[in-house]
């Protein structure tokens, strides 16, 4: 693992269950910080500002830096200002997606944007659907966070932003830019700001279809990690295989 | 127009356009009433109840009986009712459909249900859409009043019932059973229950792929009126044609 100097970890299923950290890559991660590397945390859920991932990676017992957190939301923020330069945003989405346009200083308005972004929000409202879609029926960009369907709470599978993105797309026949994996944005934007060489990259993960599939894309190096949303035997089936697979991540390094 | 017992009108589109009677269909239908023949109103809108179409069609001058007016809710109602005796019911809807459901005696519950019916719902929530998600999941059956993207509004067109749907479908990977036009289920209750023949019977409206495909389906003679969703020339390129095509309702009458 030594010729890594970006060791892009994915987060929910990865290092942690919901409230639960994995132990292994708890340990997993002390031990790299303890050899002097510092990992980035990729992750497609644009709800939560740096600040909250940081301390939710903190009550785990793992030290991260808020510029080594990775999020769809600031991805998208990032993609909207190289993109469409001063746009103004209609934004569909929770504290970590407002505090990424803002933190870019792009302007947020409710009435003829340049561009809708649309992520999760579990505030949703008829009516902040309905001036989307007119947005995008009067010509207006549309970026989405991410494309997961769902994601799983306590109670079960509930809709993802993937599915309100659907809801969109059939209402004004208008498709969006996706910036969340298995898209490599996330990971593009780390390479650039950091100067690194794909070779120097690996992008971790225990899901094929978002994680694998974003760092193959990509065309850096992978690791698919069990335990999560594929299983092993899921990731054997698939055309392209990632660079390594493991149970834990305890593994690779012994 | 004698052979016809069963004069089945669709309402936006064909007897009126959002707040604007089409005096046309005004006339018609005062003419036809004045000969004794009380027409049918077919309308996709699930929102609204009996009483509320009702008054909105006596402002524009026409006297509807509530018995004579079918509604995708009132559809929707019956046909949990004949499929599912006894079922407890989550939903997702306004006015119309909480009638419908009462007025056929079905329980609606906000837990554990066997069906979810969903209509369009402005007051939609993400906890609600979270909720249908999870029943759906847990195995309850699905049905829909209505596949209509969207819908016209003095803003522009906006998200209909048909791409809630869609997102449900998307988080859940279950396809409902749809009531609405163009499916036949509302002219089939209509023939059910005042024994129709279908020679008896005839559908008329401006959208061809909902109200003139209804008719189509259920195998009853169709009227397609210009002015509304499809043109004349678009009826034209269409494979099935309806069995008469109008500028406006008079033309059948002269």
């Amino acid at each position: 693992m030594d010729k890594y100097k970006a060791i892009c970890l994915d987060l929910d299923g990865t290092v942690y269950r919901g409230t639960e950290p994995i132990s292994e890559a708890v340990s997993f991660i002390g031990n790299m910080q303890q050899n002097g590397i510092d990992p980035y945390f990729i992750t497609n859920n644009s709800s939560m500002t740096r600040v909250q991932l940081r301390e939710k990676l903190a009550s785990f017992g793992i030290i991260a830096d808020s510029d080594r957190i990775m999020t769809s939301a600031i991805a998208a923020a990032k993609y909207c200002k190289e993109n469409y330069s001063g746009a103004s945003v209609m934004m569909i989405g929770e504290k970590g997606l407002e505090e990424a346009l803002a933190s870019e200083g792009i302007a947020i308005t409710a009435t003829n944007p340049d561009v809708v972004i649309m992520g999760i929000d579990r505030s949703i409202t008829y009516a902040k659907l309905a001036d989307a879609c007119l947005a995008l029926r009067g010509g207006a960009h549309f970026i989405a966070t991410n494309s997961d369907k769902a994601f799983p709470t306590e109670r079960g599978l509930v809709p993802g932003n993937g599915s309100f993105v659907t809801l969109m797309e059939s209402a004004t026949g208008v498709l969006p830019l996706f910036v969340g994996k298995p898209e490599p944005h996330m990971l593009e934007f780390i390479q650039v700001e950091n100067g690194f060489r794909k070779e120097e990259m690996v992008m971790i993960g225990d899901n094929y279809d978002t994680d694998i599939q974003a760092g193959i894309r990509f065309g850096i190096d992978t690791i698919h990690v069990a335990g999560g949303v594929t299983s092993p035997k899921e990731v054997l089936l698939k055309s392209q295989q990632p660079t390594y697979s493991y149970q834990t991540l305890l593994d690779w390094i012994i």
